[in-house]
């Protein structure tokens, strides 16, 4: 899964060594050059790969024009799946889902309609405490306790899953806001996520900048991430005009502990 | 003066420190992605940085929609001069003139309308021989010799532009033939350049394959650069297929001394 595509992330791509076959869903949070710009060239490059398989891309109302736009005034034509799913960027709602994943979008603030998105890992099956249960029982048995439910056997016997087994390995949840005024309306969508990516475009010096613009200072970042109760702070976007990445994480630091500062290539294990 | 602005341009003009605002013309050859994905963020980022001052693109029919699509998507108005000048490309024609230089297009033979370009310089003015010179003439005077003709003077005195001048700076040619199959037909329009760039996609033992996609070997770029009788040949466009550069010299040069293969960052001196 890919966020956000701007000019040159099929060349990121490469420097980092993603496989690109591994890219099944791309999504945009908004059409900015900087979010999507890169989206043409990396769909006509999968193409050049010789894809096959599905690509699903996510995305404001207007993105399949744009690119399609460019990609047929060269005659390029895809032959692989390809599936724009164009979003009311208003609309908290449900992206994408499997066994595994869910993927909701939710708005944010900025000067054209613009999307956060959360990904969050379902829970797990519950794990059997093998060790408790001494005669054999059927498979469905134990799928039953898996999910969460109780057991009664032929015989009457009562297996309740909150005696027999114990949590699944827990949920992770990573949400993006990429460009975004301070908006304290966003705080219930992002609440208690791992990993909060926010954007810091600017430090406070230039919160009336960062207001004309639609972006938000590092303190408005870090203001948010403690409403949100969220593990850790990720920031990143930052304007050239600053030396450093440093005084970002100080200033989110003001309402926040845990601030990390993003950089290309940076690599997170949640 | 860019000609052709693949996706990652703005990243390489930086990386070679290119001053953007030296660009004033944008010559495109055709519409594939590799010659014009980078436009949108060009255009955009001459936006950001303030630009006043016109700029000019010159491309095949069809690029203005694609590129204001990419712009109008995320309400990018851009609000520098932008001239869009989209060119039949089966019809050799100029696109540009000043004072010191000529841009002529020609046909090439692509998969897809595409044009290649000729940059002329403009002969300078013929030099004075100041020391054959004994007497002050008036200034008309030596503006008719240094446009080549001759002054008589009031009392009856020749001056030949032949004897009291000799020959202004030297013009140079740059043509370049960008995605092309072989075509002898673009001889005439390239003859006795200085530094012709040409494609040359692949080598000869892939001739079928070159056909098929519209591209030229080594070898039939040599081939054109003799019939040209170029000053120099530079290779390019290459296919990633071949391990390094050097054998398509080897190749090109069964036909053509003077070669030379593109690399990325590569600056030449007419």
């Amino acid at each position: 899964m890919l966020i956000d595509c701007g000019e040159g992330t099929q060349s990121q791509l490469r420097r980092y060594k993603v496989r690109f076959q591994d890219i099944q869903h791309i999504f945009i949070s908004h059409l900015h050059g900087d979010h999507f710009f890169g989206l043409p060239g990396l769909i006509a490059t999968f193409r050049l790969l010789g894809r096959h398989h599905p690509l699903h891309v996510y995305g404001p109302q207007g993105m399949k024009d744009a690119v399609m736009g460019m990609l047929l005034a060269g005659q390029t034509h895809i032959d692989y799946p390809l599936f724009f799913h164009e979003v009311d960027t208003r609309v908290p709602q449900v992206l994408f889902e499997d066994q595994g994943l869910i993927v909701r979008t939710f708005p944010l603030n900025h000067r054209v309609p613009t999307q956060g998105f959360v990904f969050e890992q379902k829970a797990g099956p519950r794990h059997i405490r093998r060790s408790m249960i001494a005669e054999t029982l059927p498979k469905y048995a134990y799928d039953l306790l898996k999910s969460g439910r109780d057991y009664i056997s032929e015989q009457g016997d009562c297996y309740s899953a909150e005696a027999y087994t114990k949590a699944g390995t827990p949920t992770r949840k990573y949400a993006f806001c990429s460009d975004t005024q301070y908006d304290a309306k966003i705080v219930p969508h992002i609440q208690g996520v791992d990993l909060l990516y926010h954007e810091s475009t600017f430090l406070n010096t230039e919160l009336s900048l960062a207001k004309k613009t639609g972006h938000s200072t590092a303190e408005q970042a870090g203001m948010i991430a403690s409403m949100a109760r969220v593990e850790t702070l990720l920031l990143g976007h930052f304007s050239t005009r600053y030396p450093s990445t440093d005084v970002f994480a100080t200033e989110a630091k003001l309402h926040f502990d845990r601030v990390l500062c993003a950089y290309e290539g940076m690599e997170l294990s949640l």
